[in-house]
Parts: C-alpha cells; structure tokens; sequence
C-alpha cells in the first residue's frame, strides 16, 4: 500500500486529469469505476484494476477493506480526503474509486441474437438505465453508435450499477458496419402508425434500435427497420423517455418468451 | 415590455435567487419553466406566468414569439445573455424561462383510481421520467412523500417534459395520510417471493408504489402492499432502475387493460 499526499503527485495529476474530462477518459481507454458496488462488480469479473484508490476513512469500513484484500497489495494508494474529494464524481462518495483499462471488445462478424442499438442516445442517465434493463433482460450485445454518450463516462458508469461488466459494449460503431453485421430483424420504435408492441412477435431474436432523445431514431435505422412497433398510451403525452420506452420493450419481449415457452 | 440590465434590479435577484436553489423554490411556491415546451405546456392549460423572462436572440426565433404573443405584454422581460446565463439550468438553452407559481393540488379524501405514490425516489432524473411515464399511461394523480425530490426542481422539470401540467401532484404527502386515502390496493415491486407482475391481475385500479434508489419501497408501504409483483428478469442484474421499473408495470397494466376490453 502507498500513500499519496501530495497533489503534484504524477498518478494524483493522472487521476484528476482523467476525472475532470470525458474527452480524456475516451482518449486514455481508462475509467474510473467509484463506490464499493462498481469495484466488486469489476472484481467480480475476474479484473484487477490498475490501481484501487482509497482514503483512510474508507478503509475502516468493512466493505473497502474486503475489496481492498482483492487487490494486488501494490496497486492499493491511499488519498488525504481532500485531495480524493477531487476525483469523485458524487456528492457523499464513500472513498474508493479503481483506475481500470476499459475492456476492448472485437466487433463480432454476425450477430444472430438479441442486441441492442443506441443511435445516438446522449444522456448518460439514459445511456446507464438502458445498459442496466439489457443486462436485466439477458441480452449480451450492446451497440453505440458515434453520437451516442461515452458509456464508460463517470456518470454513464454510475447509472448502469455494473451492468457494463455482463455485457459486451462497442463503442463508436458506423451505421454501415453495424447494419452489415446484424442477422437478426431490427425493430424500431415509432408513435405512428406502427404495430403495437404486444402485437408483434417477438419471441424471435431482434435487435432493438434506441433513437435521440429529441430526435427519434435516425433515417438510417428508420430505412433499415423490418418492424415499427408502439407503446400505447392511453394519456396525454406524446413520448416516452427513451430509457422507459427501452425498458417496456425489453421486458415485453422477456414476457412473450416466458409466455411462449 | 420591460428590458432589464442590471444585476442589481430587484426581480433579477429574485430570479436568480429562485434559479439556485431548490430550497429556495420549495419555500416561495414558484418554479422556473426553461425552453419553448415547458412554455407552451404551461400556457396550453391556461395559466398564465408571473414573469416571461427571454434574451433579445430568443426573440428572433418564430417558436419564442409564438409564445411571448400568448403571455401579457406586461410580463414580459428581456434580459441580456450573460444575465440569462445565470438563471439558466441547462448547457445551450434557447433563453427563454417562466416564472410561475406551482399548483396548489389539494388532498382527496378518498382515492379510488389508479394512483403512482413515489416513497422517497430521491434522483430528479428518476422523479420526472415516472412523472413522464404516469402521464402516458394515462395515471392523473402522484403522491410524494416526504423523502422524494422536490418535483418543481427545474431538473424534475425538464425530465418531465410538461407531465407535471397533465397531472395532479402532491408533495410532501405523510404515509399515514396517504394510507389511510387509498381505497385502491397497493401493488408494490419486490424481488423476492413475488408474483410475476404479468400474472397479477392489473385491470382493477391499484395504487403503484415506488420506492427509494437504494433502501426500496419502505417498511410503511410493504406493511400496506396487497400485492407484491415482480418483473422477471432473466439476465444477471439483481435490479433495473426505478424509473424503468415503473414504465414496465404502468404499460404492462395498459397492456392487460387493452386486452380486456
């Protein structure tokens, strides 16, 4: 274990760079996974990280030190509290954050099973729900498409709990590429003149397309797309938030397969 | 119209009094609608603002004239953009926000429709989206307790996108109160030992209820549950996001409610 105290520390700058900017996070192929669920998710995935870092009121909690005992002993530094306060990205931080190589997924040549699409869905709220209810509804491949927000983002990481750590995620995927790649049908949501959802069978294995929050799913999917199905709602609104809308289809397909068997 | 370009002008302090904080805006009643569709929301039910606040480049946009000519002339204030800038929640806004006094929703004695009860849901985000969601599914009432965030927080706001004018809500409701209102059952999710929520009869009118991120539905409402379902989730995750949470039971009580007709 190493302390660090000093802010002018080269791993210290490191970490408040790659903190403070997305940009840098991308760039770097690093994240910072922080609070104890994300660090035994990653652990729990058979990962060491490239450093677990620790303040020294962490560690006189039970769970930082059943993590920090899953640690090589030499990748453990521990931070002054105000110093880490400048690493976190949440208001009442519990005081461990891991620096982690994002894992690099090859682009399969085929996809014949039920994946996901995120056409340029750009909260990273929605982003972390959607990945949370595709890990919750068993599929394995989840596709971003360039527009779409940086999912190994402080907040994208966040919200999606640790899911990240049961799905393949690929990051940047041109339409083209991915639409030459898919085997299965892709199915759309639209608010017109669409089938809805219950109607449509999908038992089979598809692949979901999640547009912009403001602007729906784009031409490309739009033309690419066998089914355009709805979510009826019967009150006043016109749309649901993508990450709703994303759980309802997901979990109706789990509903008609469970039905179906 | 009235053009302000001082910080020092008395209603410019309120405004930025209001804009930050949500304490602030619990205390004086009154919220801060951002953008041309909280705006248009806003009007399309009639009301009126107390201020119509926009930048002298908003009012060149055909969308802010459109609706600055539904609000009284004497309403309506320009403010120069590094002003505007400070009131402003969002990164690239449009420059226009109202400012309005928030309903006043008084209690029911008896609740005998299909209700949401949010019990401590504590993220902005989360609270809008269910909000968003209720109002879709066609729900008109939302009861808060004492532990949710603050629904007239510009955050909840924007997630919302215009639900809060489509509903009823009531904040700061007490459990006890609430219990002993709801003449519907109570229907909460639950992970363990439940029904599956696709096998729990949902024609009849029910009271949702949706708990905290963290600690769940509490202990008042699981005492108070008639029905406890589950959505079945084949994948790895042990839980999905309480906002998609609750999109998937307020459409899949749609669902069987189409289905039964």
């Amino acid at each position: 274990m190493k302390a660090i105290t000093s802010r002018d520390n080269p791993l210290y700058k490191r970490l408040k760079a790659l903190a403070g900017s997305t940009h840098q996070q991308r760039k770097s192929g690093q994240a910072l996974l922080e609070g104890f669920h994300l660090a035994s998710a990653w652990l729990d995935g058979g990962n060491q990280p490239e450093y677990c870092i620790v303040t020294d009121g962490a560690l006189t909690h039970e769970e930082a030190q059943a993590i920090v005992a899953r640690v090589d002993e030499r990748r453990v530094v521990t931070l002054p509290d105000a110093l880490f306060g400048q690493l976190s990205s949440v208001v009442h931080g519990v005081g461990m954050l891991l620096l982690v190589d994002t894992p690099e997924a090859v682009l399969p040549h085929r996809v014949q099973s039920t994946c996901v699409v995120l056409d340029g869905v750009q909260d990273a709220g929605n982003v972390g729900s959607i990945l949370r209810s595709a890990a919750a509804a068993g599929i394995d491949k989840v596709f971003c498409t360039p527009g779409t927000a940086y999912v190994w983002s402080s907040k994208v990481l966040r919200s999606a709990m640790g899911a990240h750590f049961l799905l393949e995620v690929f990051e940047n995927v041109e339409d083209e590429t991915l639409t030459g790649m898919l085997a299965v049908p892709v199915v759309i949501t639209d608010s017109h003149g669409a089938q809805a959802i219950d109607e449509c069978d999908l038992t089979r294995e598809v692949a979901w397309v999640f547009g912009n929050e403001g602007a729906g799913v784009s031409q490309v999917w739009r033309d690419a797309a066998a089914h355009r199905v709805t979510i009826p709602q019967p009150g006043g609104m016109e749309s649901l938030n993508v990450a709703a809308a994303a759980a309802v289809c997901l979990f109706e397909q789990c509903r008609q397969r469970r039905r179906a068997r």
